[in-house]
């Protein structure tokens, strides 16, 4: 940790300075925007409370130098991907340089001032550009109580323990957060009948995941061990991997899920730099009965530091809701502190193999679930695909209806340190629309 | 059907007018290429004989108008997805155009002819930068030979006959014929012991496959319906994909193959047209007493000519064979038309639940397999993981060993019509790295 962490730190944006503020001067993370309703270019922005830092307006001021000033020079651009691509050295010259401009007794009046932007005028698009989307399985918890649903007498299967499971998944339908989303049409076939039907998706849910961001890549054949693993990974968002039950029941035997998963992923526009969170590391007790991870996965930092202590959570608001001014219920929580594989593992694993990675890949997490009922990061282990929920609306829920906004958040507290947000990512199912066909 | 599939229409370049050439005049396939051992950009070339018209070179001499030059404008540029988005209308442009100039009787001394560079002199890239990668599994011959080592009494699982089977890939890991692939590491476990093990995988295998490459793509939430599917898919290559069957037994389940398949994927340099392959247009007798296809994935077109009768061929040669000098020797064969479903049912049912498809994606046709045992895609098929093959050189084989080269070809033939083929797709398996732990 350095200077940019330090607890006492305050802003002359007084906005950050605020307790439920996720944006602190120790969080400074990073987005593409533009102002809405606007033709301008999107470019590279840094969170402040309620403003953004426009990196666009201050690469052209020239007050920064040294590696501070290359790094603002990439990340003023309309993706992150080369600046997530200069590696940590100079995404902590950007923080560093950043942090000094803001902090308090810094100069509120001159030239920088000029590049903050109110967050309630900006509009967010993707912050790069996804080359492959890699999804896991770190949560067992989740895994047991979804393993449960289909084989009571055997949840976990023989792998669990010892691989990070994980499938490739669907990049080109990352949308950002306020994303509308089509309930989508799929096969199905009923369990008492024999042929199945061509219709609207009816068991559409959500999954609490966060995404990490690749920064620098490797080559092809080149494996990432664990003590450089965190080197790789730029920041996290929240992820919501939109998922429809009912076709990823009938399609995903022998090669996994598919049209079930890639109709739609949405992100939170801002991504929290693994500098950041320092500040929230933890370390994961695995149950002593439990294998040792093989010394490919192994590291001293893994079981003392190798997790984050992040608190997700899940709102809904139907649309009945809105209508009713109810605000948004919230359905479930989850801590990613309790995740099974911790980062590092899951790039040294991917790269295992020789597989590269590259800038702005997405690892998700999969589903985040705990140990109680009341954290489940999914629809389908909340209501067992059957007990319906309550709204505050009178309204009842198995899984998602048409209207229905689904809102994560995400944030880390502790006492003696500043809050880290991670801001919003929300989405609305919207009606299925009828192909041509 | 148009002048450019006359079959009695031959070159002034005389070495796209023999029997075995796979270049000939009605094939015109397009990759990306430079002059070996240079520093020249790649650029966009089309094959005629031993020959490559230079697409960079054609460009600047100011020959084509209309459709063809802005086509040529963007096909000459070192990634061919500019180009690949514009359209049949402007492929067929620039087909027509550079089939009009090579034709016997045309101009074979003026500015044009100055636009050949001899493919001897050749190397290539990978023609486009692929978005996402989905694997399908179209060889029902395929699926239930490999069902019956898994599951002798129920090989072929009940969703087969309804659903295009296919799952997410990993594009960043693809590379061009001539790639060298180093054995991968990952994690096994025997049979007979609880705990897996981390060591390089013993059961390399390769995938017989052919890569569809997506013209122009769709909105994400707009299906694409059958009767415009094949509007949107550009060409053909051969595809490899390089499997890891220790590594995907212990990992696939329940979420598919992942480090198993992850660690590279090649393709042969050239893209064969759509419209090249229009006289090879096939039907498919689906048994009377299997499902029709759901609504969403049938048409006319599906059942009179959905399907292109492509010859497949894989060849392997050894380190040994290499060093004596020993020609490859044909290991399998498959025919295309035996797919269970079509290019056009892949797009439909790909895009059914609202999924874009770009630009530059692939879409693997999976391993083709046919009804006999000569008809084997893969390893696992040909020796069913235990029955050693022999080689010419006196080796034996099971999987593939370090050194082995793995050669596809593939060709259209039948009378009254020229030869269309696909050139090659080799690979080379080398040992594996240790990797730094």
């Amino acid at each position: 940790m350095n200077e940019t962490h330090d607890p006492n730190r305050r802003s002359w944006v007084s906005s950050a300075n605020t307790a439920e503020t996720d944006f602190t001067i120790q969080n400074l993370p990073f987005a593409v925007f533009r102002r809405k309703n606007t033709s301008e270019i999107f470019r590279g922005g840094v969170a402040i409370g309620d403003q953004i830092v426009d990196l666009l307006q201050l690469d052209s001021k020239g007050i920064l130098g040294g590696d501070a000033a290359q790094a603002a020079a990439e990340a003023c651009k309309p993706q992150l991907n080369d600046f997530m691509n200069l590696g940590p050295r100079y995404w902590s010259a950007l923080r560093l340089a950043l942090s000094n401009l803001l902090k308090q007794g810094a100069d509120s009046t001159g030239p920088f001032a000029d590049c903050l932007q109110p967050q309630t005028e900006a509009e967010y698009h993707l912050p790069c550009q996804i080359g492959d989307f890699t999804d896991f399985y770190t949560s067992i918890y989740h895994a047991t109580k979804v393993g449960k649903l289909f084989r009571p007498e055997n949840p976990l299967l023989p792998n669990y323990k010892w691989v990070p499971i994980g499938y490739h998944g669907r990049a080109s339908s990352f949308g950002v957060s306020g994303q509308d989303i089509h309930r989508p049409w799929g096969q199905t076939r009923a369990p008492d009948v024999t042929d199945p039907v061509f219709s609207p998706c009816k068991r559409v849910d959500f999954e609490l995941e966060l995404g990490a961001f690749i920064g620098s890549g490797n080559a092809l054949g080149q494996p990432i061990a664990m003590g450089e693993a965190e080197n790789h990974i730029f920041g996290l968002s929240l992820l919501n991997d939109w998922s429809a039950r009912d076709i990823q029941a009938w399609e995903y035997q022998p090669l996994g899920p598919f049209l079930a998963k890639s109709f739609a992923s949405t992100i939170s526009p801002w991504i929290v730099t693994l500098e950041a969170l320092a500040p929230y590391r933890a370390p994961f007790a695995r149950d002593p009965q439990d294998p040792q991870p093989l010394p490919y996965l192994d590291s001293n930092q893994n079981s003392e530091s190798g997790h984050i202590d992040i608190n997700l959570q899940v709102y809904i608001q139907s649309e009945h809701m809105r209508q009713q001014q109810i605000t948004p219920h919230k359905l479930s929580i989850a801590q990613f502190a309790n995740s099974y594989w911790t980062l590092a593992q899951l790039v040294a694993h991917h790269t295992s193999n020789g597989c590269n990675l590259n800038t702005g890949d997405i690892l998700g997490t999969g589903t985040q679930s705990g140990p109680s009922e009341e954290e489940s990061g999914a629809m389908i282990e909340i209501t067992k695909g059957k007990i319906p929920i309550s709204l505050p609306s009178g309204e009842e829920r198995v899984f998602l209806e048409d209207g229905d906004t689904i809102i994560f958040k995400g944030f880390c507290e502790k006492a003696g340190f500043s809050r880290i947000g991670f801001g919003e990512c929300s989405g609305t199912i919207l009606p299925a629309i009828s192909p041509d066909h």
